[in-house]
């Protein structure tokens, strides 16, 4: 039985920009030594806390209990109330989670790359852990251990912000990863979590703790990552919406188009992958009542542009805000467009540089696509729902970023690190 | 004969914040044509440049000789005016320079890994450029056509903002960039140059320009850096100071550690690369004085801890404030620590983690060195002056960053690009 120790627990009266500078101070130690450990002692902690979830699941299930009970007196929806929840089953997922972590390759260590200079000085590029990452959620308690796992497998410190609503379960599954770390040797500053639910710690992150955090990843809705990328003052990994478009050329096979746009608006309408807008070629009006039927029959709603529109019975009309707009609803805008360059246009114009797709069977023009469009993930001839690390084979992500730097798409281990250049030489000087 | 056409000539009656926005849109526009500009077109602009620079000595001259007279009459210190001074010689390494940018290989399109889901999705990341570069430099002419240059060639739009020293000289060198651009059919809006001395060019640029300009890089000295880096709310790549360190290990070769040390102090002493502080096994007091002496020698001042001041007679004392201190001058700070590990804390404690070095015959020595500290470049038994990019290999760099995301170490073309994933199937939808 892993053993959890009582975490401190703290009232109103917490000082909340010392408490914050000294979680800091505590996450830059952690952070050396994580630095050094070997990969057998961080799959240590990450299968010893997921052992320590399975074993104190009544403990966690109180906890969680204190947030359903204050949440039901809030009237918070009952949609926010399923994400808030855990279960036995869910507890299971979350301890399988770290275990699945465990497993990656150690991204720390590893040569990118590797070359020697005529005057023989060997030059590697090695994989070095960030630092101190910033994880600012909303509440889902799954992510106290997701995104703990995911920063300690890359050997950085993590300080976690949990949403207040969710406050009691994520320490609860903080108390594991503790329990964790201590059974592999590791510091307890390795992960930490904010002990205050006053939102004035937010704002301490995000100003970055006198240079202590190197990166904050928020997760959460639109607001939160609109205020984090608003007013950090420290790079953020984050997309703010994922409006994600179809563009079905007039080369595209038919039923792999309408599967495809059926799978990447219905499969789940509520992730950051979901298609928002559907471009079909004009050359090819066809295609329009068979694709927009199939998505009708399954619930769908349909606003179209007025070409569109004209050829559906069933469509309500779009308005310049639709093509802004990430419904994460059954939703859909659809619009004709001139071709290619036309689809190209609309999307370099609307989207939000997630994922955007197009449906061909012309090689050449799916390589324009791929050219042209700078978005962080494309896709050709399949679905917009397949953006996701675990999809892309990464394990499990922190998040999916859009800006271009440093990381894009979806954040695994790897993205969670930086690089130093070793080089080895034999005496050389420089002429 | 490249042909030069005659900038725009701006007054003081310039709106620098509406100037700077349209720059940005233009930048905008040129990026995404740059974006897909094949290599043939982004090398013929490097090169058609360098024959307009080859063939318009006379007119760079003349425009130079304006800023040297302005310089003369401002009192500018003979060092900063042998920095702007163009000569023939200097435009002929201006021009070479820029032919040898052209020969580097392209970064865009090249594919970064590349790989296959058990679904048949294929995956690959592929390199694409950054977007839009700002450089904010000093009155060094040279950096006009080399930042232009870097920049175009990993297919970014730029816009430069030269010292006010050299502002002619930039603004002629950059004439030839254009003249180059327009003979390749590319847009002038690749490079730009802000055509105003007025400050508050530089505040538009920091603030990005409403999110035209991707990545800040300055190019200068402490007080620029500062600047940049506190009031940039864009990315910046860059160094603050290089405090860099040479350990000499009890397990050293002598005549080794004499030899680097020297010329990691004295072969330039003014480069970010240069070493500041030589940091000496206590196990072997015996090598301080003839590594000293060999410095000594050569008109380097020594400033010493106590216990080295005890083995020399011609050091002064250095005090805390040393330890902190980049000369770019002819001293060097000494201490004796305790092995390695005093060696690592030192250097993490005071360097700026830019580049440090290690002398040690004991591979294991120098491993542990290498894992612990964490600056963007170390070096095994060789000069801390190789910490540039033409000695990497990479060709030309537009500077040194020490940041730990996305750019470290030398700044080349590679780490002007980011990318996308592209990926593709034959009608996959997600489970």
């Amino acid at each position: 039985m892993v053993e959890l120790a009582a975490h401190q627990t703290y009232g109103n009266e917490v000082n909340v920009a010392e408490t914050m500078q000294e979680m800091g101070k505590v996450a830059q130690q952690a952070a050396r030594i994580l630095a050094t450990a070997t990969s057998e002692q961080k799959d240590k902690a990450l299968l010893q806390a997921a052992k320590a979830i399975r074993e104190h699941e009544e403990v966690i299930l109180k906890a969680n209990l204190k947030d359903l009970e204050a949440g039901q007196e809030k009237k918070l929806s009952a949609s926010f109330i399923d994400r808030l929840e855990l279960n036995t089953q869910r507890l299971k997922n979350i301890a399988k989670g770290l275990e699945d972590i465990a497993k990656l390759d150690d991204p720390v260590g590893t040569f990118l790359a590797e070359w020697e200079r005529p005057n023989g000085l060997q030059i590697k590029r090695i994989r070095t852990p960030l630092g101190v990452i910033g994880v600012i959620f909303e509440s889902r308690p799954n992510v106290t251990a997701d995104a703990g796992a995911l920063c300690l497998k890359a050997g950085n410190a993590v300080i976690l912000r949990s949403g207040s609503d969710s406050y009691h379960s994520s320490r609860a599954i903080h108390d594991c990863l503790i329990a964790g770390l201590k059974t592999a040797g590791l510091p307890e500053g390795a992960i930490q979590i904010v002990p205050t639910t006053d939102r004035a710690a937010v704002g301490e992150m995000l100003t970055g703790l006198s240079g202590a955090i190197d990166v904050i990843v928020p997760r959460g809705g639109k607001s939160l990552v609109e205020r984090v990328q608003n007013e950090a003052r420290v790079p953020v990994f984050a997309h703010l919406e994922g409006i994600c478009h179809i563009y079905v050329d007039g080369e595209a096979d038919l039923q792999k188009a309408i599967d495809i746009v059926v799978n990447s608006k219905l499969r789940r309408t509520g992730i950051c992958g979901a298609a928002e807008t559907l471009l079909i070629d004009k050359a090819r009006e066809d295609f329009v009542e068979p694709i927009c039927k199939a998505l009708a029959d399954k619930g769908c709603e349909i606003r179209a542009d007025e070409r569109v529109s004209r050829l559906l019975s069933f469509a309500s009309r779009a308005d310049e805000e639709d093509w802004k707009t990430e419904y994460l609803e059954a939703i859909l805008s659809v619009a004709l467009v001139d071709g290619i360059s036309g689809a190209i246009d609309h999307i370099n114009r609307y989207s939000s540089n997630h994922t955007d797709a197009i449906i061909s069977e012309n090689e050449v023009t799916a390589q324009q696509f791929f050219n042209e469009v700078d978005s962080a993930i494309l896709l050709h001839n399949a679905s917009t729902q397949f953006a996701d690390g675990g999809e892309f084979g990464m394990g499990a992500e922190i998040g999916i970023a859009t800006g271009k730097m440093h990381a894009r798409g979806p954040v695994g281990v790897e993205q969670l690190t930086s690089f130093k250049y070793c080089v080895s030489g034999n005496g050389q000087t420089r002429a």
